[in-house]
């Protein structure tokens, strides 16, 4: 019946963290649901027991899962019978890493937050257990799950653009506009690492470029500012890929009047492809000597990848939530057929999850050399 | 934590209809799924048995609760101590009355696709029902859910347009483009009643011009044309609305380039909005001697009654489904709160339902009479 | 060299009127003077010998040819040898019958501002006196001028869409969103005639209708009102064309946030085109089972008619006044080969003129009636 | 009576190039023309004497001043009473400098085509000339003379945007999306010199973000390719400002579906502005805390440099042309006025034009030593 037919049995979901104010707690629980096929049963939500309880009520979790140490309900919904299949983790970017290493240790596969984690060795770490476990490590780039982000990725392998030549990406955000307030958990380097908007969406802007064109950053140079924060809040780059292309890259947090700016135009010698997520439901495609075509979610010639990450008619507004729901349901699919990679239906994995601490890590060590172009390295 | 927070327990939903080819019924499941309020668990999807069997699997719905007739539904459901709260109703039009009737003698909520009836008598019919049980019957306006559209209603009933002088509506689409073929039930005059695009989409024109604007028509002239189909496929009306507003509704589905054009834009003596279905996040607000402002969605200035049907911050895109979801939600609400009315979460009640049958035979009546301008009667 | 190549020698221009506050004056001089195939040399520019002196003195005039009043200088122009070849005519509408008849009677051709004139009778008989005399008499219905409006009429033209089914026009402007005030003498019945904005905006409306599909006007139902003034300042408007194509016409000089909202939507059995004034430049076409293209002005597959009347490449935008130059410069074509009808550049005739008369009297007939359809006539 | 009124006489004026098959030259004589300043009265239009009498003939210049040569005609013009006031050069970039230099050593003032020349050294010899002669020397920056452009400066000059932060520019055109061909003349090194889109594109974008922010680059790092051609025709490059902000420019001619794609953003602690040329007539303006605004020319609170640089009410487009006819009108008003400086009506000076060669030699030479950062110098 429904667009998003399901499979033998509803998949039980556990959560560690995303009980504070952020959005991303709420957004996580929301994208777990539209599908319907996971429940949300298990979770350590907050800080203090008391509001774990409290979080669990209202999500309709028994208070007999709602634990207060994520070690805890790692070890205890491992022995039950009825326990969790997968755990998704939304809490500080620094505790990433012991809490997904807990749970794929317990044999439970992991829906993590980006950055995936905040030092290299804990990216290459994450990625060898992964390998040796067969365990699904599932990274929330968001964005990646559009069904017009699809659509572009799926022309670009098919050679409608025909070589790359060009791709600029951005990512701009009015969050941290107001000048720096120790209040702020983004700016406490202990909680968020050593590194400010390159990793919070500069991570998503490079996923994005690599994830729809298939192309691979080779060498970039970084110029990387704190204009109002102690950590960078601006940062522009340059980008040299792999298959020839250049391209560069700017986020910032500092950007009055960009609520969500995340912007791709990709450039190719036969054709170009522009997508804005604000309005994510159009990709414009420009072939050599033809008027552009606003190419709708929905309607004519949408790709096999843009259609499986569909749920209504074109004219029907998808939006955010439709995209972070293609990812949950998409890791069910994976896990309920046996599988830790995707196929059909698309999750990033660890891989992209790692490549985006390299890339961290890649324009940190430019910009402490005067912004020179250096090689990408994880 | 979510920042849609829910009460007590989860609500108990069945469903009539839905497991066709059509969207309508995936897009009810998903709206229901969305906010956890209720859990979909009994149903008649399908007109045979077996796909209604099938269709339950893939719902996760228990097969004892997959019923072949909704009579035997109604009276097995309001038996049992856990039977369903509440019953979404998504057949063809016709049915509608009969099955709203069966449900609501059981003492069970309901949830109505538009157009809620296809006859006056029924419209008032069910009027009295409600009046009489005290039950709960939403009809799913779905666009009257935006956020957006909350806003301009909350920004007209505070004055900020002073008075209306001009209400001008329109929903075209593409979905009669081809000439008739007698496949298409919606041609079906059987399954539909007497009219065609007035009822599908002029509908939802009418009840969101008046939903918005606080005005309601009093008097139309139609122009109703079957350019393409047997039944009407194209209307223009001229409108005149009680406070001395006057407008027009426009609505057809033979427009091509229309996936799901639904316009309103309403002027008064201080100021004017828009709002576009197909960008449903942004309201543009221009008042007089100043340059217009995109009011965002989650941005500076939002109404409460927006920000209560808001999921995701600025520039996180929502859309068709999350609308829909906040009438379920709300319906949910009233219930669990005692009410079958709306009260800070908003849903449309059989009296808008009424209304828009009151609407469909004004308009018939008045292409009936050469188009002259009749008196709104239901 | 230019892309808009002259002719033999430059013509020389008179013009009535243009010398007050309005914008139009200027835009006539702008116009006429972009492509150089135009000199202005004469002119009655204010009701004050001095204020027209001063005026001449500002656009290079020679203070002999600025005249105090309209009738000596038809014929002190007719007598010259190096006279005037045509007159610009913007003055009020109720005194566009007199000149214009004056310097057609003096043989010299005329550039007129619409309304054409303010009754049957005068459009009647401008029309017969330019059979009679062979002289151009064009009508500045600007809009018609853009290439991206020639290029909707030439794509209507060869087929690309079909048979029309449906045209909706709609021209919104804020001019009159103050309620109203003695000093504004648009309003003044005496100058302006007995229609307000049927006339002053409804005309180029209706105009564009006709002129973009090929289509007429057979019955139209009108619900005038004023909202703020005492003339019409709101007019909806139910349309039959002569080839069965059904649509609306909306016109209102009260609406805040539209500063000149002139839109043209077509929608034929295998296409559709819309267009919008405020931006001229694009033109989007759908066509069944495809996604909607954006043709822009100087792209690929552009009309011959789009062609001739653009001056700069794709990108480069052009506007209100080179549209408005176009019917300038066409007319100065027609003179120099000896037509008084457009041939490859185009220019709105007498028969357009009287057309849009025609229009306002019968909008006027079908109000007073109560809005019942009545014939188009002239 | 015109909004761009005149004084005491038209003045003269010749042109060397502008009769090939560019637009550029066309561009020039329309801009000229549209507010009636200048008369085209002389010229060297081509490379042969035929063609220039051929193009004298369609501009209605006489041809015996219609000149073989460059020299010829500034000696011949600078002895006739009558002789031109300024000369136009739109010829290929490297004769820039021997032509300007040949009429200022008349005393005729000179309108030149951007980039105003190809080495340093002629950059610093013609700002010498200048400051020596006190002649008129104005570079075609076209797009600083958009009134939405002069908007964004006066509001940032007034402070509107606070401390700026951050300026990303961009110029992306489709001009050279064809693999490189030795027919086109703008690879050809000995015409162009040793830039390619750089000079062509990339020296506007600069000129834009300086001219309209008020802040200098300091210091870049610029990554050049010519990915589809001999010169560069790919340009990324990190800017740093003189008051601290960041940025980046992007420039590129192989960019399928930018027709002319230039578009300006400034960030800065209160406020951001954007602005896109290729719809020129908004500026969106987004301040701390608020919904943005759309600001439109001819609307409410424009800035009296907008103002002046307008010709029609809003909604009423005006484009590249009127843009263009702005300098050349500045320039006339300045010259009638004894200056040669801008006052109230603005140009660009030939400080701007040695600025922008200053900029297109410092990313040269930031790209020979590997991209890193390198002082702005000229």
């Amino acid at each position: 019946m429904t667009n998003r037919d399901t499979f033998g049995r509803r998949l039980r979901l556990g959560m560690v963290g995303g009980g504070g104010r952020s959005s991303i707690g709420p957004s996580h629980v929301s994208a777990a649901r539209l599908d319907g096929r996971w429940d949300l049963v298990a979770g350590v939500f907050s800080r203090t027991p008391e509001r774990t309880q409290q979080v669990a009520r209202k999500l309709f979790v028994d208070v007999d899962r709602a634990y207060a140490d994520y070690r805890e309900m790692a070890a205890r919904e491992a022995e039950r019978p009825d326990g969790i299949d997968a755990v998704t983790i939304c809490t500080f970017n620094e505790t990433h890493y012991e809490i997904a290493d807990a749970f794929l240790s317990k044999g439970i596969h992991v829906i993590c937050d980006k950055p995936l984690v905040v030092t290299r060795e804990h990216a290459r770490a994450l990625s060898a257990k992964v390998a040796e476990t067969g365990l699904v490590l599932a990274v929330t780039y968001t964005y990646s799950g559009y069904p017009m982000v699809r659509m572009a990725r799926d022309m670009i392998a098919e050679g409608k653009l025909g070589d790359i030549l060009s791709i600029q990406v951005e990512y701009a955000s009015h969050y941290q506009t107001q000048a720096f307030s120790k209040k702020d958990w983004q700016h406490d380097q202990a909680k968020t690492g050593v590194l400010g908007v390159v990793a919070s969406l500069g991570t998503h802007a490079f996923q994005l470029a690599e994830y729809a064109s298939g192309q691979r950053v080779e060498a970039l140079a970084a110029d990387l500012a704190g204009l109002r924060n102690p950590l960078d809040d601006h940062a522009n780059m340059l980008l040299r890929f792999h298959g020839g292309a250049r391209g560069a890259l700017w986020t910032t947090s500092v950007a009055h009047g960009c609520p969500n700016g995340l912007t791709l135009r990709i450039y190719g010698t036969d054709a170009a492809l522009t997508w804005h997520q604000e309005h994510p439901e159009q990709l414009t495609f420009s072939a050599s000597g033809q008027q552009p075509v606003l190419l709708a979610r929905g309607g004519a010639g949408v790709s096999a990848g843009a259609r499986v990450a569909s749920r209504t008619p074109a004219g029907h507004p998808e939006g955010y939530l439709e995209a972070f729901a293609n990812i949950y349901s998409a890791v069910a699919r994976a896990i309920a057929e046996g599988r830790n990679t995707p196929a059909n239906e698309d999750f990033p994995t660890v891989n992209e999850g790692a490549r985006g601490v390299g890339f961290m890590f890649t324009a940190l060590k430019s910009a402490q050399l005067g912004s020179i172009f250096v090689p990408y390295e994880l």
